[in-house]
């Protein structure tokens, strides 16, 4: 009689030493590879995968629709689409590279995810202008100052800052050419910097693909936790990509993509309709205002 | 002063205690989908990748190499190449998955991997004909029965059959629509089938892409040992995947995508020119024959 696949406590001895054979010739098979390097990834890659296979018995069916799967990925990926971040994210990957390669260092400001939508060619506005570019939301003024871990002022730091409207759509989600939503800045030189944007709103990441499919069978919301995306460099500083939330946020507790940490959430404080703004900018109804000063860790690696 | 990425043990507990509660997290984040077993599959995963990420302190750096290579992968794959199976194959997954599901079952035939050349439409061809349909090689005469593991023989069985060409192409590589190289065929009232194909030979898995590269960069070789695909399938017995492969043929301890199985290595016998051809068929040169006789397991699991 055919033996049936079944949790891994009911394979014969027998078995179990033909597929921990199999792993160690593929772990061999790796052992050529020049860069010591790649051999130590491949090898614990192959180690892992095969753990995981051989824990839930995966099926040929299973096998066939995780191929499935991955190809539907690779094929919504393009230049403004990026399906496998997004798949990394809701497994919580980005959040633990994050994590690994940004450990706490003394006072400077924590990072967490890229994202699938940062653009490399943001435009430059100068301090105090505003990054909407036709985005719509309520206006929000963002000030703060950029400093290194002993307290000095960087003074021309790049700060690329992106977001989505009100709407919850970065504008490469708009299906025209149109920038809004994005920017980069330079710190004065006092290492302080300013600009407009919109208040964040909460969005829901791209759900229409494969990844979407995948929360959704898995019971869970595509939501992201209101934010405003920074990127912040300096020679002779750790690049910081990172966020900031906002305080009250329902959702700071179910990030799709795991990426909020409390010394991030930051207090967006409503102004009323009328309430002068600090530029002197007239702006028709209520509009939001908040502070957050980065402090960039020594060290150059991003 | 940062922390540089290091090898586990580096880890403060407090790092290790932060990256560990990210896995709690998103493995909790699961818990809700309706299914039971994609609910076990994706906890899992999730472990395992984790597990992976922080055993080699995955860098940024090797993050975004590694979404590039996903992407890459991706963007190759389409109807005619699966260089996500391949990934797999190259991985030992696909073996690995297939070597849980076909627990050697008493006498049954072991299986193989599929592999990415498999194609639904393939021509039929009756008992004693021919699969090239204008592949080169050496013309090869394979003949066998298909029975249960009873010893009962199986009329009507459903045989597909395909194979690379004596470069080492198969028909869905030339860059046109021809069929060559494959059929299908369904044995006798006996359970008797036989067919002309070409002798086979050694060739590489496609290696021009992503995949092709990591072999390159670990220093394997894309061969295949030379082989001969096979699909079985008949009402109330267990379909099976497999291949032949050519006793003598030096490749078979390092198959790219190890899939050699002791039990599948035939004996393919060389025919001097001249020699009579068992349907009288007129071949100008040197010929070869092997004898593949297939027993399905019961069962109707595929
Ligand atoms: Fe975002
Ligand atoms: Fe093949």
């Amino acid at each position: 009689m055919p033996e049936a696949p079944g949790p891994a406590d009911a394979v014969t001895p027998e078995q179990a030493a033909r597929e921990q054979e199999l792993v160690e010739r593929v772990v061999a098979s790796f052992e050529g590879a020049q860069d010591a390097r790649l051999r130590t990834v491949l090898q614990s890659l192959t180690r892992h995968l095969h753990a995981f296979l051989r824990e839930v018995r995966l099926t040929e069916d299973e096998w066939n629709r995780a191929i499935g799967f991955l190809t539907a990925t690779g094929h919504l990926t393009d230049d403004k689409r990026q399906e496998f971040i997004l798949l990394s994210d809701v497994l919580g990957a980005s959040m633990q590279t994050i994590a690994m390669n940004n450990v706490a260092s003394g006072n400077a400001t924590e990072a967490t995810v890229f994202g699938p939508f940062f653009v490399d060619d943001a435009p430059r506005i100068e301090n105090g202008g505003d990054i909407a570019g036709g985005a719509t939301g309520q206006p929000c003024w963002v000030e703060g100052t950029v400093t290194d871990t002993s307290g000095r002022p960087v003074p021309g730091a790049r700060i690329e800052v992106w977001e989505a409207d009100e709407d919850g759509f970065y504008d490469v989600q708009y299906g025209d050419d149109r920038t809004a939503g994005r920017a980069h800045l330079f710190t004065d030189d006092d290492g302080g910097y300013r600009f407009w944007a919109v208040t964040p709103t909460p969005y829901p990441i791209p759900h229409d693909g494969p990844v979407g499919a995948l929360l959704a069978a898995s019971g869970r919301s595509p939501m992201r936790a209101a934010h405003l995306h920074f990127m912040v460099s300096a020679p002779g500083l750790r690049t910081l990509v990172t966020h900031i939330f906002v305080r009250g946020d329902e959702l700071l507790a179910s990030d799709s993509v795991f990426g909020v940490k409390d010394s991030l959430v930051m207090d967006f404080e409503e102004q009323a309709a009328g309430t002068p703004t600090p530029d002197g900018r007239a702006v028709a109804g209520t509009w939001s205002r908040t502070r957050f000063d980065v402090v960039l860790a020594p060290g150059t690696v991003r």
